[in-house]
């Protein structure tokens, strides 16, 4: 499309020229040379746009059948929203986040192209709101305070089940199954990084996948939060120039195109002012990404070396690793991820700061919330499909360094206290680790154990039997 | 008690002087000599105190059942540690938070008092470890590990119950009945500080309750997670030296000791080496203080003035406002609670960057977890109950402001919307305000509103009913 | 180009496709394809290109005078990355910020870009490492561990000259302009959000141009550890395999390149372990983003209304501000620098904590460091255009509004502490504000103020006098 | 004294109860009874008494010398507030930091206690407010807007020298030492965890001593702003009631009480309505801790073990480890460091959220600012001071696991790279790793290095020689 010819379109501040290849109209004209802010890296993307596709589909659907919008408008402007829905029109949406604070100018760009994508369905003329009026029938019986926050939760809701679960799913079930391969592996446990009393490797990667199914279970359990949407509410919550029922009646049809159980919140003053379930899912993205940090902490330790370090994990060499030393391998997807969690950490802060300061029937922070909450999910999401793929799933413990530590490791005397106590044990490990002594040594020399208790009482696999003595 | 004397106490490191009138031994008194942090302000307080007494109390217990201490020892070690539970051995717990960072210090120190408590209830020699031994008896079956973070749930629940919930519950209580009691005041409803179309000051009202449900809800929904007690995990969570029932028996009496439904956490790997609970526990009440935050500020902001702010509330006079401008009333409870609001959003910082640091088997950053969350908790229920004590149940509309501004709101225009269209209600609302007109001059001089249209259609009331148009 | 058909490349991990029209080499396609994380939003862009050219041309010229390069050789390697620091060659560099934590990729991502381009011009064969080598000659005497810290520095610095300081600047003179041409304005103070004694517009303005000069200094006062460059570390911090004077001289060549003070960092073992420099850096940001929205948050509030809020200020009019209420204007700059400022709240969250967890010889959280201070100066700076240009010069006080509020002030009684004292003016405030009298019927009423005396005491132009009584 | 007797005292919202035995009045006791929030650990400390006294001493003096005050009040309150600043009245004050956000009721706290105390050195009646008046004497010229953050000023300036300055210097200085004292020791170096070329022990300590000096420049750097006081401003900024000179005088009086350069600062608006020097000395602080956290990171990594980890330093074992491990030790300084270092991080957070929170002349967030400003200096003095006593002072090489490690590190590899080009290197390196081989049998092994070339290439020591090739 030529893009430099343009034509007129009006708002209620006047006239001003769009693109002529562009279905946009004034107040998108307006947002793109009132916010030249964060241009290449913070345009809306896919999730946001169809979502505004969804919710005008649905708010037309709803409209007509509450008879509030004429068949044939509404017709026009569902095959309008289709084409925002499908994607088709991603490039008629230019706007950037940091824009009005209720994120009206996005609500007025669906409108706008929608209005006039159907126009030019009709037959009619671009700009001339006839016979679809951005505002009277597009946004019929909706205000940019219910509909923005409304295709907030939309997207939300489908990146979570579109990117994140899957996502972190494959990462946990592959580790499960590594877990469950090594489950027999004995090995050095270690608490305040110092060597400690057995475990086994399917053990140690079985914490992360509970740690993982924590944090899964933290952001499932926002779901119900961002199913409540605003719709309905309009300007202030009090649904004033909606239908009655229309609120409910476009969750509905919302719950239907998206196939999640989307309901009309129930106080639409408290889903226009405040949006604590982002806040809170935001929180529970924080708390995955503390989990996976944490795993991704571990694997690069416990694959630290390959001959200086602890070097009880290999884990797949899939770059050279530095520039100037050869032949060295890093754990770069243990370092991306990680970077991603901190990102995330940062979004988070962002996204509570903003859930603090709303003002009266507003909170005027939507578009930086949602941006963060969206780019957490998909960094998360993207960070571990990356890291499952080329890392998790080629895992191998490296037994030979395994068996060393373990054979070294002192901490087996805790073993002794149940049968000389802990004193007595104490004094056997602090000789043994002075004088270089194996643990065996050192307790035969106490005169407190005798070889065959030793061997009786010192087998690293039982003192990782969870089933107990 | 005279603390000047001393007597010596041993451990594995050797011997150490003691205050004579103080039951702890010599692992409390390094952490003293080794740790003096913040010594004024970060002693373990009450919560942690009486936590380490009932996990010890109940451990006692289930060790006794199990046939793993003998009765006599046991119930030595439930006497001892039920002085520990009623606050009355408080003084002798003396360490701060900033120690080792498994808390290995505090778990020896309850250890110790409750062994030599013990000692001397069966008129034994304080420091002589007999009859009762601090590790071989009152930590029988136990680690720091799995001990400390048991504590800490168990605190942390007790305080949400005996603090948290009943204060904020209060406070929702109280703001609801002003919810009701105004739900006829029809006021000017605002976005983006704007003047926007009318609410009533009970639908305002109302969406405060209705965030502060949905942040009592939010803390509500992290109680599973902190019902799973570490307890039965020891060093690294095999549970190496507890009996293979130990863990849920203990719990089962935590459980009975505490009315809460405490149970034995099914990975204690990962409760160990994450604490995850904790970290959403502390992410939902920074929710819950993101609500109370916008909250006040509402509140302060409808009561600026006197004369030349918004000024639609009135809210009680409680302190001179001013050391220098006489006769002025200030905010004062708002701006305690935001502050309190800001601390737990650091609180949160500080417990979200600690949950993400552990290594292996074990997080080390197990007490500023728990200090950080028990102190948001006690100070948004401290702030919670001055607020609602000493502001919120004294919240008064000023309706002669409510009345004035509500007549003047040029956004009654929004009424307009549905009889002529969005073009032709802006250009009365900006004709209205470019010419100092009221709303209705303006609408009967655009020609398209007769007086009698106007009566009809604008009518603040109307424009309030959530029920419809 | 043509970008579906493919050449071999090849590096320590053996041959690998990559698309025959771009010069990008084996390292850069493995990091494509093992890092396809946030791809849309996260790739390098144009600061850090260049930066890396800029580095890249220096070391080559520093290499050749000291006899590391052949002039031959270091020619082409100059030429080459003449064209990435031009932005010829952004479409080779495809990487994004989540890869290795060291940058490794993106450092080779220069080296082959300049390596392949530099043998293109030779008439050499893509691919074949001769006559320019990525490693051997592009990268001489460097290793990712210093030339990525350094192209961060570049880039920070670069762009804090380029786009922070100047949009600032020219937002920080307007309101001085707007300060200076309201001196004379005299208007109600504010503290508690409550009435206080006068201050004048200009004072009010002129608050906001000391906060935003002293968040200046703050991100000025970092430039002398930014200046500090990593470069001749290699590997470690040795500066093995780099000629001994190759850090010194390089960074001499940066300086000359970009007309900045640039210097070999003192101690190199620091430079690459930690990026304090960066932390600072965005700390200052911080800062300054809180100045900026202390002033924007007292835009709005100050224009609050039109009609039932403060309505002290006129701001311009740029879009439509509502989508359901006709003819409402919205404070839509002041909420889009907010929104901006919250994120830089939330990228400085990110960096602060990723500049904690560097390990031993190295920071492996350098790319995601970069990111966010480059896109904090980004937002910072364009948000700041923005609102300068469609919002802070186009500030006008509302006489009218102002006076009445003024006339209406209590607090102008604070003039009486000195003649009557504190008590006694106290009295009479309450008195007015409980009867609803102005100040000047209840002095006279109290008996201890005269006519005449309150005419010479209360003179709110005076009251604002900074110079004195 | 005895403390359930009361006395009456008034204040301009009239009478109330007091303690007889303490010296404060009303309005302290009003802010006891409605701040009952955290009342166990956030009364204010020594150090902002201390300064409350300094300034009201400061202030009585400029006010005598500018007739403001008659001189025999003048002395009486000087009199009284050398008892503050002594320290013994600090029981008289019971105050909290969650209260009015302008510390007003410490600002009448101290002028109730020292007008009080005044009196009764009079020999007058207590309540009587005469011959001195809280607020006509005591806070003459004054008001809780510019003499709180006054006072917020001296405390953090005063703290950072006694406290905070000496503790890192003492702990940089024993690092240093160390760094001297191993400068000889080579070793290993680690990037991204893994082996790396070498570095000496004095190398990777001296970074830590670099990273602490950048550290305490940027807390330093910060004095120019702590050193400018709002005191002059009085209530908004204007100066009211204050005499011309009076801020000047005051602040020189601090000045000289302090032996610190105060000032009165430029902009008095800006000093009541931003706190942004204390938000970057708070930033600074939290880069300091940063740094300190890294170089305990480091420590306890390096002496992990002591047999399954790095283990190449030993440190202080002053503390049995664990309650059921026996003999095991712990980096238990480590811990408590890195704990004080992630609160530093929450209280940062909550300073610079609240430095955004200011509205027109007041920004109300001030006590919750200082409190954390000054806990951060606390905490990280004490830990720095038991880390450089129990840690720091005791750290030394294990010499045989460094060398057992540096032998065995294939990335001395490294040094091959200017003789036989990097791929070959790495063909080496690699084939070392695979085969099990040590770096010397895979280089003779590949045909391109002599025995008596590796001999001289390949030379750990000289690898370590930042001076060059």
């Amino acid at each position: 499309m030529n893009t430099a010819a343009t034509r007129r379109e009006t708002d209620s501040m006047g006239a001003i020229e769009v693109p002529a290849g562009r279905y946009w109209g004034a107040q998108t004209q307006r947002s793109i040379e009132h916010f030249p802010i964060g241009v290449a890296r913070f345009r809306w993307q896919r999730p946001m746009i169809r979502a505004l596709g969804v919710l005008k589909r649905a708010a037309a659907e709803a409209n007509a059948e509450l008879g509030e919008l004429p068949a044939d408008i509404a017709a026009l402007v569902v095959r309008a929203a289709d084409e925002v829905i499908a994607g088709q029109l991603d490039e008629h949406f230019p706007l950037v986040v940091f824009q009005t604070g209720s994120g009206t100018q996005s609500n007025m760009n669906a409108n706008e192209v929608i209005a006039n994508r159907a126009i030019e369905l009709a037959g009619g003329v671009l700009g001339s709101k006839a016979p679809v009026h951005p505002n009277d029938h597009v946004n019929r019986g909706q205000s940019s305070n219910d509909t923005f926050p409304t295709a907030m939760h939309i997207a939300v809701v489908e990146q979570l089940h579109a990117r994140l679960f899957p996502a972190v799913a494959v990462l946990r079930n592959t580790l499960a199954e590594r877990a469950a391969r090594f489950a027999g592996v004995v090995k050095t446990g270690r608490t305040h990084l110092q060597d400690a009393t057995p475990v086994t490797l399917g053990q140690e990667i079985g914490a992360w996948v509970s740690q993982l199914d924590f944090g899964l279970a933290a952001v499932h359990a926002t779901l119900p939060g961002l199913h409540e949407l605003a719709i309905g509410g309009t300007a202030v919550g009090t649904g004033l120039n909606a239908h009655p029922r229309f609120g409910d009646m476009a969750a509905a049809r919302i719950a239907a195109l998206t196939g999640q159980p989307f309901v009309s919140a129930p106080d639409k003053f408290f889903a226009l002012a405040a949006h604590d379930a982002l806040v809170q899912a935001s929180a529970a993205l924080r708390t995955l990404a503390g989990g996976l940090m944490k795993m991704a902490n571990d694997v690069r330790w416990l694959a630290s070396g390959p001959r200086c370090g602890i070097g009880e994990l290999a884990i797949p060499e899939n770059e050279p690793g530095s520039s100037i030393m050869p032949g060295k391998v890093n754990p770069t997807q243990c370092e991306a991820l990680t970077m991603v969690c901190v990102q995330v950490f940062g979004n988070d802060a962002a996204v509570a700061f903003a859930g603090t300061q709303g003002n009266f029937q507003l909170n005027v922070y939507k578009p930086v919330m949602a941006h963060n909450v969206l780019e957490s999910i998909e960094l998360l999401a993207d960070a571990c499909a990356a890291f499952e793929h080329h890392c998790a799933r080629g895992i191998e413990p490296v037994r030979a360094k395994i068996e060393t530590n373990l054979a070294a490791n002192l901490m087996l005397v805790t073993a002794l206290n149940r049968h000389i106590g802990y004193d007595a044990a104490a004094a056997i490990a602090k000789h043994a680790h002075k004088e270089g002594l194996t643990l065996r040594e050192a307790a035969l020399a106490s005169g407190k154990v005798s070889a065959e208790d030793y061997e009786r009482w010192v087998v690293p696999v039982e003192m990782t039997r969870t089933s107990g003595a």
